[in-house]
């Protein structure tokens, strides 16, 4: 049976589907189904990109991104599927818009953030949409043209309000779709508009936390594990919020090499009723922000407290400079999937409630247990598995390329869990 | 600038893009805003296959199926195309159904017909569907396995009817899909139904006429040469019915010829003042019915008037017996497209407004101005275009890959004047 629902992609990993992945391609229709119900009664946010470590073992999503870069390392195959699902996705959120306004990080020399933002405009346009980029540069007073790597060209235009409206000279449509994670805060230009803004601010990292997100998870899976009766432990990272910290003053990392502490021996409790033979480790991350800064893979509680200064400044210190206060102490999951021998961690996309592909983020300079979204990573783009080329499809259940199939899953998951989020922002405001 | 608005396949036409083609892509987001609208105001069918003709210097549809077989011959590479594009249109259908009930053809020894209606089941179960299949076949009083070619196994159940709904035993869903083309008439079973009949009965080819199609689709493509500043002549294929004829009886075939010569005279006229240097030929063929039969292609109105009796009673036989009264009279339109040196027109597939694949329907044995859909004739899956396996996607406007675009035009084109079809029989109903 192929599993198309989410595309039928190559994925590194090439050995027989292990159970888990098989358990839940074989209940692929009650899934799909479920998953249907689900998102009618809570809408999926906009976009989302969810990075996935697969120990064989366990399956599970360690980041939700609700403002997705990387839209440009999505295989060119795939695009059809995010103009598709970008029609449906803007259409439920604005009927009647002929126009995509694009509000994108401030970032001006990243060509690989920029060509995402290329990428991004590129599907709305093919989607039928005008799209213009309003930039929120404070500095910039017109067009700036930028030539991209792929000999493209972006144009970002300054932002301007006008009443309850925010667009480009000229251009004010009711689609706002924001590529900022609002990591320095939510912009007052942003605030109180008669405008559909994709995602809302609430979901953005002033206003979310990790902890929450992956609360909302562990009740998704719970239910979830149910339905089709696996322990939910195979797909849900442990979780728990610790803080406030300051690693600067040397508060509060007592009570992180507890928490850690307790974390390790759980999991280790796990790994022992259950036979699993590897070491468990403990990631511990900034409970809000991105970038992949502030984040450590630790083995022991005394990593903790024996940081050196060096080491403690780095957790100190997240993207613009958000102040750390609260972190999160996660179960690490290995990541045992490698692409010519460097280690690489599946990251799927999704348009509304559509996967429309992934990539592996490889490193060749990490090992199985570190965070791959560093320096010196890479993307490979998913591709179409060869095997589809024959016409007659009816591979059989644990075939590799079904293996894309346990991952887009997952990911659905963790998307369901950041629509609560977003249903729980919405009431809020 | 890639267009995969449409997939982005291969063709088999290599040479440059044609002004027609080229005009299109460059009118892209224009295009679609406009199909985005249209089928707002208007919902498009459930599916629809559409032939296409490229004679280069005019692309028309010749044909447009309702009830379209053939998913078996899409490229696997698409399935998942398909897949979202079959939750979109049935959840439009049916918000809230879990199941859907298709009812194909009284075919059970044609095996290709039959591994389109398994390609159809596992599409729809793919996106979260129980499916089964409820067969008109008056003998079958229990469920029956068919073994397929492709090693899979289709179960036609008899298709029974509890007060106002259709089902097979313990399976009554809000969704019933028809892939019955109804030449056979209405089955008086699927009157007056409480559920969504997709598409409705008036539909079928008891109630559907070409001409009427044809009719919507030249107001369709007036109003679209309009908006991207063509000629309507380009895309649309001049048309007119001419009836009531009867070939056993030789009556009306006066009028017949006299139709043929005026529309060969027209052409002539047309290819004159455009330097078009192609022979003028005509096809004609029953106004209203599917499957290749009761159609031929003429050159001169003495082709109908020295019709022998083997012809005359070909003409007069089509599909089920169903009787001819009226003819389609139809410029030809030349198809200039080859695989491997066989004569090749393409096929689009749609659901829904989204474009979800296609082939080529090739004939070894045929020229440019015949008729290919006969025997002998085969399928060749449209796959993803090499060149996009390069990560930029950023190809030259006029390559060849996106030439599929145009033929995704053209197609919904004609799926707009379905839906226009679609909507007129509705509001009679």
């Amino acid at each position: 049976m192929p599993s198309n629902q989410v595309p039928h992609l190559q994925t590194a990993l090439k050995g027989p589907l292990l159970n888990l992945e098989r358990h839940l391609l074989e209940c692929r229709t009650e899934i799909e189904s479920w998953f249907r119900k689900q998102f009618v009664a809570t809408p999926a946010p906009f976009y989302a990109s969810v990075d996935l470590r697969n120990a064989g073992y366990k399956l599970a999503p360690v980041d939700t991104n609700l403002f997705p870069a990387g839209f440009n390392n999505l295989h060119p195959d795939l695009r059809s599927l995010a103009v598709h699902a970008a029609q449906t996705a803007v259409t439920q959120a604005c009927p009647i818009t002929d126009g995509v306004l694009i509000i994108p990080e401030n970032h001006t020399r990243n060509t690989f953030y920029l060509e995402n933002v290329f990428a991004l405009q590129t599907i709305l346009e093919t989607a039928g949409y005008e799209v213009h980029i309003g930039s929120l540069l404070e500095d910039l007073d017109a067009p700036m043209d930028i030539e991209l790597p792929s000999g493209n060209k972006l144009t970002l235009k300054p932002l301007i309000r006008k009443d309850d409206k925010v667009g480009v000279t000229g251009f004010f449509p009711c689609a706002v779709l924001l590529n900022n994670d609002l990591s320095g805060g939510r912009p007052k230009i942003l605030e109180n508009l008669d405008q559909t803004l994709l995602p809302p601010m609430e979901l953005g990292w002033a206003n979310r936390y990790k902890n929450q997100h992956f609360k909302h998870y562990a009740n998704v899976t719970k239910v979830f594990a149910e339905l089709i009766d696996i322990d939910p432990w195979l797909i849900t990272p442990t979780s728990v919020a610790c803080g406030p910290i300051n690693f600067k003053e040397r508060t509060g990392l007592e009570e992180l090499a507890d928490a850690v502490n307790t974390m390790l021996q759980d999991t280790q409790n796990y790994y022992d009723t259950h036979d699993i033979s590897c070491k468990p480790f403990v990631i511990v991350k900034s409970d809000s922000g991105t970038y992949g800064m502030a984040i450590m893979s630790v083995n022991t509680p005394e990593d903790i407290l024996n940081l050196n200064r060096k080491q403690r400044n780095k957790m100190a210190s997240v993207k613009e400079g958000l102040h750390v206060e609260q972190m999160l102490v996660q179960e690490g999951v290995y990541t045992f999937e490698t692409l010519e021998e460097a280690v690489a961690e599946p990251v799927v996309y999704m348009m509304g409630s559509h996967v429309i592909g992934g990539f592996y983020r490889v490193h060749t300079g990490k090992t199985a247990t570190d965070n791959l979204n560093s320096p010196g990573m890479h993307f490979e783009p998913l591709s179409f598995e060869d095997a589809c080329v024959v016409p007659d499809d009816s591979l059989s259940p644990d075939a590799a390329p079904n293996r894309f199939y346990a991952y887009g899953v997952i990911a659905r998951l963790a998307l369901l869990a950041a629509a609560r989020e977003l249903a729980e922002a919405k009431g809020q405001a």
